[in-house]
């Protein structure tokens, strides 16, 4: 050590005083890379004594990279900085790279390892004990040191490792919805984080902290702009921007892609027709493709949103999306380019249940798209509702990729307002079994693509982030992020182990802390769809701004816009007839699923309203009545965001006060629209039922009126100069 | 010491490390409150012998927060926490407090002092030596911590203090051009840091570190919203989150003012008119009133941009501005709230000359306000140009208390992409002599009140703050928000002295670091102005964007906002003869100003064109011709950018990483701009003057039509829709 330290003690307390100071205030910037110190001091001491050497060559971006965070999560976890060797030191040493950075390695790789995956291995080399960390990629060897990281970011022991792990999924994205005027549609965490104005001069430090942040959960692709897209993105003043952000990502793994606007060649180009059969066209895209790849000779490809709520689409020509998709994966296949095509469809004239739009538009299609097309579908069949039941394209297409599409950024969860973790719904959903391929046929063993080895795979993600201090808002939400990239690396994982990873490498390993807060974060879903839309309610939410409860809607832009079109509440009963006896919506599931949710008997309650009209006096498998049991969900939904209050507020001491602060806040905030929705909803739906609410049940504040009449202005998400009301 | 440290010593070395490690990484949150470690280990010593106690009482909240304030700095920079003691113990204890949380002193203030000065002195208090900050309030308790803690962040002593200060204006007040949409009009930093959606619930920690800010430099007010105002702002939905800003700005002194719009009467009163002389009207704001001091018992009061570029005001019925303030004021009078009546308008009709309207318009009501109107007044009569001759209406009402209104936000200088130190500019318009009441009445003796003890005072600056990470987008910004409040609380202070202190605050009290950045601070606006507007050049960028050089305008809304009609280049030469033989605006100065500024000889340099239209051949004092010296002065001002960027390049290592390579690459923009800037004028202005570049000077890298040709979209502050090009 220094020898002023010896000279000077105080210099020690000093410089321990500055530490705590530190420790203590946190806005939460560094997500979960926070790099805490190891607070249990002999832990911390075996650490120490194993990473006191490194042999650790880096020549490349990515390694350069990989060897700075490990570094820098040494330097804050341990206060350690390994000594640079040649020649291993038994026991002492950690070994990193690639067999050609290491020069050959005396150790086989599993080939399940592949591309991507990475070993990290307690083994002995030439007799010499040591902790290698390897892959056969550069960026493996980042994803390796990642994961190493994170079990002493977990506090977990690294003596006789052995840990082989790989990707699940090819395309791990996160979409971002952002729009080139930096407003986020549906983003809650102030404006995008990519400014581009400054682009391609200035590259934010932040963009190198996304990238970091990414990669250490094994996202390798990024779309940076909305699927509401604007043509200019294509224009060679922004292709140089795209450029500057690839510049940074590719140290890390990710490439990058763009949301494009099928009409760009009338728009960007002069031609008079965007229709994909044109010849112009596809060369007009042909030699788009060529000029983006001439920047960026990894880009990723582009995603389209065609022939949906008003973008143009083949459709526009009277061509497939098949035809538009099938155009634009010729112009990038010379450049190993993908195109990611979205499912979510629905017809400009209203079709008799939107629920089948899709299903009707694409089924059709399958096995017709190119092989580099991969067909974008989201969880559920309506629009990322608090619960919906898994999309029936799910299994539905046997020979065309499908790439599954969650929704991070909470538009129908509350915004950046309400502690809602989604990985419980990721896993509802992966886990369901659509029965395609018999008992057992998840949708995740769907997407892995089990069923069908030769097709591409997918997840994505539609972001959170923005450019606030703690980059999503809520300091929970980072949870989100975390988990998508989790669950996209391998969608079998289990949101607890999520959960509790995360909480430890952003907070504290505390066990008096994780112990409770994971069961918030494990609950928080249910409340939520509890006092929002329990038992399969769905699309109730305020009009346009999707902000607060509206069920009462009726005069939206058109009906499937309406709430009452998905409630369908009447003096005799609640619910959509997704039966043969109403839209038959169920006849696109396999018999299986069409049997068990056709039946109100055996339809689980959580999807009940979703497929049958019941009267209110139903009898539920509580032995309440619907009505009764509808009402229950709404108060045991807001009774639950309390109860979630009250125990954070037993947690102060144990994290920093600036992240408690926020989140006691945020939980308050919460309640208060918990119960806002949940008065709403019981008042409406009672004037319908006429049913009284169960004694003993608080009575709503106000009357109906009061609920229906309440204005909101500029409810962020919808655009930067928006003005609208609920 | 704690015993551990003895036992594992080792462990000072881990802490050191962190701190190492965390003093390393800085995205400049922190502004000039970094609080950095002493570096001094000798220096540090004496500061910590001499802080070892404190007798500190705290009960009120801008003491308990001047308390947090003075332990979160010395422990930051000395890592020591005084010990608190009722008893002195001689020349090691500081003693902090008004008399009343003494109880009593033995010292008598200088009556100066006031409610805002403070004192701070190193005494004896029964024969014991201590030191003493003290004021007669609470809040000049909290500005003497903050200077006290400068002291020691810019590394002077703190032996035989005798320091007493105090505010030379009264209103020290920040203008946010803020939506409630969250763009910022004119703002280069990101959205706006007010985050109207989760407020009042959710009170973000960045409005405790804005309210921190700005009581560290004097500031001790704040409008929170745009002056082309929305009136939704005075709704009681929007007054509660006014309201939770205010409770947060209280605490640091900080009063909260908002902007009106005029029209609100009719728009949320639902009146049939605005009319000032109305009594539905007068009632009707009388009421506001009440009910927002209802909310906020210290609010502050309106500012109001009336009349001006489209906004409502009196004249829209037939009223004068006299009579529009005044009815506010009797609104505001019982509750101490000011009328902030901005005199930046011009007329529908297009004037003469815009440069006179201010002073025609205002003039003739001088006397005619109310007590509690101030009259806001832009440091110039155009608009926040690079350079302007001080504003004719200073000095011009002796009996109307005129408030200075600066620019910090960068709407002319370059953004946030260009360092510009604004000081220099700031102290120009000051220090200027108006000569209306004889020699040596300058700018800043008017709006001190020396020439009319009656008046209230005041300067406002227009906020350059945003959502960045870094609060202003160029880390250099931050100096002008800084020194904005220096001057604010004391027109006569050095630019030189401020940027010393600044960047010893921000960065590091290293001299090698400090002088050479210093010396490019000083000279950045002179650099500015030679590439964008030299010689008295104004109003020439790009339309509604006021992004990059756009000379050739003549086609804007108005014939007053066209670059043509403010250069009046022609074959015989160019520039603005505002002399009697022109628009005759030198009228409106003083004779001695207008003698000198209209007569060519005498006229500076700096102001040629702004008074005169010369002949391209006229012989300038440098014994150049116009023509050269006007292309000399482009040139240079882009070479000493390039400069600028040379010197900052060889201090690598001397700050942290981060904000060191993102001025690098800023100051790269900041030339590539700046050369624009300079080819696409001198070009523009050769088509007129049909005389060549000196030789030796490199050509422009393109013809004049390519400058002209480009586009530039969703420029930053003009509205996060917008799509405004070039």
């Amino acid at each position: 050590m220094p020898k002023y330290l010896l000279k000077y003690p105080c210099l020690c307390l000093m410089a321990l005083f500055m530490v705590m100071n530190k420790v203590q205030a946190d806005n939460g910037y560094k997500l979960w890379l926070e790099y805490h110190k190891v607070s249990n001091r002999q832990l911390a001491g075996v650490y120490r004594q194993q990473l006191q050497y490194m042999v650790f060559p880096a020549s490349s971006n990515p390694l350069k990279a990989a060897k700075a965070e490990f570094l820098m999560g040494l330097d804050g976890m341990l206060s350690v900085k390994p000594t640079e060797v040649t020649n291993i030191v038994s026991g002492q040493t950690i070994v990193v790279g690639t067999p050609k950075s290491l020069n050959a390695l005396p150790i086989s790789f599993p080939d399940s390892i592949g591309n991507e995956g990475y070993l990290i291995k307690t083994i002995f080399i030439n007799k010499k004990q040591c902790t290698l960390i390897t892959a056969n990629t550069d960026v493996g060897v980042l994803y390796g040191v990642f994961n190493f990281l994170k079990l002493i970011q977990t506090n977990q022991t690294i003596s006789k490792l052995s840990v082989a792990d790989h990707p699940r999924l090819m395309y791990r994205v996160l979409d971002h919805w952002d729009n080139l005027n930096r407003t986020v549609e549906r983003g809650y965490a102030g404006s995008s984080i990519w400014n581009w104005h400054k682009l391609p001069d200035i590259v934010d430090q932040r963009y190198i902290d996304y990238a970091r942040a990414n990669a250490s959960v094994g996202i390798n692709g990024a779309v940076v702009n909305n699927v509401n897209a604007d043509a200019l993105v294509l224009s060679p003043q922004y292709l140089l921007k795209v450029q500057a952000l690839a510049n940074v990502f590719r140290t890390y793994g990710i490439r990058i892609y763009l949301s494009i606007k099928f009409s760009s060649p009338v728009e960007l180009g002069g031609l008079k027709t965007a229709d994909p059969l044109e010849p112009e066209v596809k060369k007009w895209w042909a030699g788009k493709a060529d000029e983006i790849y001439n920047y960026i000779p990894d880009f990723g490809g582009f995603l389209v949103k065609a022939n949906s709520e008003g973008q143009p689409g083949p459709q526009s020509y009277g061509r497939t999306h098949a035809d538009g998709a099938n155009m634009l994966a010729d112009a990038l296949a010379p450049h190993h380019g993908i195109v990611m095509w979205r499912a979510f469809v629905y017809d400009n004239k209203v079709p008799d249940d939107r629920f089948k739009q899709a299903y009707n538009e694409f089924k059709p299609f399958d096995g017709k798209f190119k092989d580099n097309v991969i067909v974008q579908v989201k969880n559920g069949p309506i629009d990322f509702q608090p619960r919906e039941p898994f999309h029936p394209l799910f299994g539905a297409m046997p020979n065309t990729p499908l790439m599954m599409e969650f929704q991070l950024t909470q538009e129908y969860l509350g915004f950046s307002t309400h502690l809602v973790y989604e990985a419980p719904l990721f896993a509802e959903c992966l886990q369901a079994d659509s029965y395609r391929y018999g008992k057992g046929s998840t949708v995740s063993r769907v997407i892995k693509g089990d069923f069908n080895k030769k097709l591409i795979t997918g997840m994505a993600g539609v972001a959170n982030i923005g450019a606030d201090l703690n980059w999503c808002g809520h300091p929970f939400a980072q949870a989100n992020w975390y988990a998508f990239g989790r669950m996209a690396w391998n969608p079998d994982q289990s949101p607890a182990e999520i959960a509790a990873d995360w909480l430890g490498m952003t907070f504290t390993n505390d066990e008096s802390f994780v112990s409770p807060v994971k069961k918030i974060m494990l609950q928080s879903r249910e409340n939520t769809v509890n006092y929002m839309t329990p038992l399969g309610l769905h699309h109730i939410m305020g009009v346009s701004t999707h902000y607060g409860p509206g069920p009462w809607v009726d005069n939206a832009g058109r009906p499937d816009w309406n709430a009452t079109y998905y409630h369908r509440a009447d003096s005799a009963g609640i619910g959509f007839d997704r039966t043969a006896a109403g839209s038959n919506a169920l006849s696109q599931y396999a018999p299986e699923v069409k049997a068990d949710w056709g039946n109100m008997k055996s339809c689980p309650d959580e999807y009940l309203l979703w497929f049958h009209h019941l009267s209110w006096g139903y009898k539920m498998r509580s032995g309440r009545t619907l009505w009764d049991e509808l009402v229950w969900r709404y108060y045991t939904g807001a009774e639950s965001v309390k109860q979630m209050g009250l125990t954070w507020n037993k947690l102060q001491g144990k994290i920093d006060p600036e992240r408690f602060a926020e989140v006691k806040q945020l939980m308050q905030l919460q309640f208060k629209e918990a119960v806002t929705w949940r008065d709403a909803c019981v008042l409406y739906f009672q004037s319908f039922s006429r049913m009284p609410i169960a004694a003993g049940s608080p009575k709503p504040e106000h009357l109906l009126d009061y609920y229906k009449k309440l204005k909101f202005y500029y409810v962020p998400g919808i655009g930067g100069n928006n003005y609208m009301t609920n």
